[in-house]
C-alpha cells in the first residue's frame, strides 16, 4: 500500500496558467457544459459539489471544466481549459476544481470519451460503501452499467487516511484505469464517475445510475434480484442511448424556465 | 425459447403512413390525452419516457398516442393515429414511439379498454426484478391490482438479449395476453402498464399503482402483509373509481398552473 | 361476523338536507377550516381524498366539513354543516363525502373533541397492514401517539368484502370505540383518523403522525427502538403541543403564498 | 437518576431581561444567522421547529438566537442576546425559546465553538433511537461525524418522563459533556445538535450530517458497512470543510430567490 498522496489539500486551487490555448472551442460544446451544470443540479445528480468536463473538440489533448464553483451557477466566464496532465491553460487567477485530475487522466485513457461527470448522488454513496456489493443494470434504462461497476478504493492507491479525494494525477490515474471496459465507476465513501459519448449521454448515465442504485438499494432488501443479462444490457445501450436528446431536451427546458 | 425479435431498434421510428384518416377524433378526448401526457409527469408517474393512449372514439379500431417525445411537452400537434397493427395513419414524417405495439396489441385483445398508460414509475420497477414478488393490493384506493399483478418477462416470448422493449407486434401480443383478467402488468427491468375504461380511470390507476408499490416495498420488509381480499378490491374498485374525476380535476388545475 | 355494511357505495353522495341551521358557526373557525384543508395538502397529508371536520362552535352537536373535492381546492362556499347522525344541514344539493360517519360518530363519542383528520398519509398506510406491528411515539414532536396505537380491522364490523370505506353510522360507531384512551387509529389497508381539541392541533398532529411512521418504519429496519415511555409520551403533548401555532403560522403563510 | 428536570414546560418562554447589552454584534454576524435560519429551513435541516445560534463576537459570554418562531420566518427584529447562562439580555418582552440552554452550555462549555444548531432532520431521529447503532462517518463530505457520534439520553440525567427537550442549564450542561470531542451529538428520541467554528460550517454539517444519516439507514439494510478510518475522518475535515463557503453561497442565493 501506497501512502504517498493522502494528506491534506486545499480543494479549490489556485493555479498558475502553464500552457496557451491556440484554438477556441465550439460555442456549442460550452453551451451544453453550461446547460449540463445546471441540469445535474436540477436533475439532483450534484449539490454544490460535483462536476462535468468535456474534451475539447478541437484539440482532444484539451477538456474544458467550470472553475471551482456550484454547478447550478456555472456560465459563460466560468469556463476554464485544462491539459490532460490537469494543467490550468487559461484560468487566468479563477480558483479550479482540485479533482481535476478525475477528468484529465480518464480523458487520456479513453480517446473514445467525450464527457465526464463526477458526483456524490444520493443512493450511489450508500451502494458505494456495502463490502461485497456491486451496483447492476437492473432496468433498460441503465444498460451501460453493465454486468458490475467497479469499486476504487481509495486506500490502494493513497492508503487509508486521504481525504478521499482525487487530488493528483497518481490517483487519477489509479481512478483511470477501473474504466478499462466500464463506463461507471464506483468510489467507496465518495460517489462515482460516469463516462459518455458527448455530454449529453453523460449527463443520462449521470441521472438513470442514480435510478438504477435507488431501485437496486430497495429490491436487495427484498430478495433476490433479476438483473439485466449481458446481451441485454448491450442492446439497452444501443437502442435506448440513441434517444438521450429527448430527455435532455426536457431537461433543459426545464433549467431554463428555472433560472428566467 | 424464441429469439426472433431481440436485436437493437431505434426507438423514434419513422414510419410511413400506411393508413388513412377518416374521422376525426372528439375535441375532448384529444384535450384529454394532452392533459394525462401532462398529468401524468407531473405526478411522477413518467419522466422523458413512457406514453399515453386513448382509443378513437370515433373508431375503436384506431388509437391515438403522441408523437416519440417527453410527455410533459405533448401538445395538440403532437397526437397521432394508429391502427391496432401499430401502423401510423397520419405520422406525416413525425417520428413515433417505437412501443407503439404495447397499445396497439392491448386495444385489440381488450375491446373493454379505452386507455393504456406505460410507464417506468420509481417503485414499480424494484418490485418487478425481485424473484417470486408480485405486485398486490393492499389499499382501498388500488383495488385494480387485484390479487398479484402478472409479471411479463420479455425473455419467454423475445430471447435474453432483447433491449426489453416492446417494438414489434409479436411482443405486443405477449405483452397483451397478460392482461387476461388483469388490468396492471408489471414488466421485469422495465416498468409497467396499466390500462382503464377512461382516460381519467387509466391516469387514476398508474398513480395509484405506484402508491401501492411504493407502500407494499416498505411494508414488505417489517413482517407479514394483510393484503386486500379478493371482496375487497372488487369492492374497492366499484365505489373508489367513481371518483377518478376528483383527483383529475385537481391533477389538472395544477398541470395547468404549472404550464402558465 | 356481520357482513350487513359491505357493498358498493358511491363516495360522492346526494343528500337530501334533514336538519336545519339554526346558528352560524363564527367566521373564525371557518376560515381554519379553509386554511386547514389547503395545509393538510401542501404539507403532504392529503391528496386529492382525505378529509377534516371541526365542531359547531355554537352548537355542539353539529359538525362543519367540506363537500365531496379535494382538499386543496376547499372554499367558503364548499363548507357543509352535518348533525351528529352524519345528516346534512345545508348541503343545498352539493354532493357529501360518503365517509362523513368519521367525523360524526368521534364528535359523537368523545365531546372533547373540536377536529378531526382522516387520510392516507404516505407511511401510515404501511405500517397499517404489517402484522403484528403497531404505531408508537418515538419522537418527541409525537407524543399523542403514545403507547400503541389500535388498527381498527373493518373486518370485524364489516365483514371480508367491503370496500374499507366507513360508509354508515354502524361503520363509524365501530371505528370510534378504537378512540378510547387513543387520540389516532390506523385503519388497516386504508389510513388513519387523528383527532384534538382545535383545528390547529388536528393538524399539527396529523403531520407529525406521519414523520413518526416515516421514522419508525426506518428504525424498524435497523434494530430494536427505544420508544417514548408512557410519562415522556404525556410530557411532551402537555409541553410541545402548547406550540401547535407555531408551525400553523408557518403553513399558513405557505399556504397563502402558493394559492396568491 | 436524578428526577429534578422533567415535568412540562411551556416551550415558548416569557422572560425578563436579567442583563444589559454592552457592544452591538457586528451586522456581519446578524445577517448571516437570518440567512442561516432560512437556509437550515430550504434544506429540509428545520421544519417549523430547531434553532441556530452565533456567539456574539464582541462579547463571547454571549450569544445570538431567534426569539421563539419558526426558522424559516426569521429577521433582523428577532434576533435575541442571551448570556451563557441562557438569561435574555434584550428580550424585551419577546417570546424565547426553552432550549436555549443547548447553546449556553455547549458555548460555555466549548470556546471554540462558534455555532450551534439543534434539529430535528428526517433520518438523524430514526438512527437516534435504534438501540446499538452509532451515527458513523460514511463519506467525504461528513468527515466531522467521525468514528460514532454519541447518543445523549435524557433519562440519565432527568429522568424517565421528561418532555426529551433541554429545558435547564442542568440538562443544558448534561448535553453539553458529550460535545468532549466532538462536534455533532444525537439526541434520543429527540434529534441532534452540531456545532461549528463558525455559521457556516455549522449549516454545512448540519445538511451533511443529516445526508450521512440517510445513506447510513440505506447501507445498513444491505450488509456490512466501510465507514471512514479516523485519518480519513481527519483529512476530509481538513479539506472539504475548507469549502463551505461554496454551498454556502449556493444556498444563500435560493434563499433570497425564494423570499423575493
Amino acid at each position: 500500500m501506497c501512502t504517498s498522496d493522502h494528506g491534506n489539500h486545499p480543494i479549490a486551487v489556485d493555479l498558475a496558467d502553464t500552457a496557451t490555448a491556440s484554438v477556441a472551442p465550439s460555442p456549442e460544446i460550452v453551451e451544453d457544459l453550461i446547460a449540463a451544470n445546471h441540469i445535474l443540479f436540477d436533475q439532483g445528480v450534484v449539490d454544490a459539489f460535483g462536476h462535468i468536463s468535456v474534451r475539447h473538440d478541437g484539440r482532444p489533448d484539451r477538456f474544458l471544466l467550470a472553475r471551482n464553483m456550484a454547478p447550478s451557477r456555472v456560465a459563460a466566464e466560468d469556463i476554464v481549459e485544462f491539459t490532460l496532465d490537469g494543467e490550468a491553460v487559461n484560468a487566468a487567477g479563477r480558483k479550479v476544481y482540485l479533482e481535476r485530475f478525475i477528468h484529465a487522466e480518464i480523458f487520456r485513457k479513453r480517446p473514445d470519451v467525450m464527457a465526464v461527470v463526477h458526483s456524490h448522488s444520493h443512493s450511489i454513496v450508500p451502494l458505494s460503501v456495502v463490502k461485497g456489493t456491486r451496483l447492476k443494470a437492473m432496468f433498460h434504462m441503465a444498460g451501460f452499467v453493465g454486468q458490475g461497476a467497479p469499486v476504487f478504493e481509495i486506500r490502494e492507491a493513497g492508503g487509508d487516511a486521504t481525504d478521499l479525494l482525487i487530488s493528483s494525477n497518481h490517483l487519477g490515474r489509479a481512478l483511470a484505469e477501473h474504466f478499462d471496459g466500464h463506463d461507471i465507476v464506483l468510489m467507496r465513501g465518495h460517489g462515482s464517475t460516469v463516462v459518455g459519448g458527448s455530454i449529453k449521454q453523460a449527463v443520462y448515465r449521470a441521472v438513470y445510475a442514480e435510478l438504477n442504485a435507488r431501485y437496486q438499494l430497495q429490491a436487495m432488501q427484498l430478495g433476490e434480484v433479476t438483473y439485466l443479462t449481458e446481451g441485454e444490457s448491450r442492446a439497452c445501450v444501443a437502442s435506448i442511448e440513441a434517444q438521450v436528446h429527448r430527455p435532455w431536451e426536457m431537461w433543459l427546458e426545464q433549467a431554463r424556465a428555472r433560472r428566467r
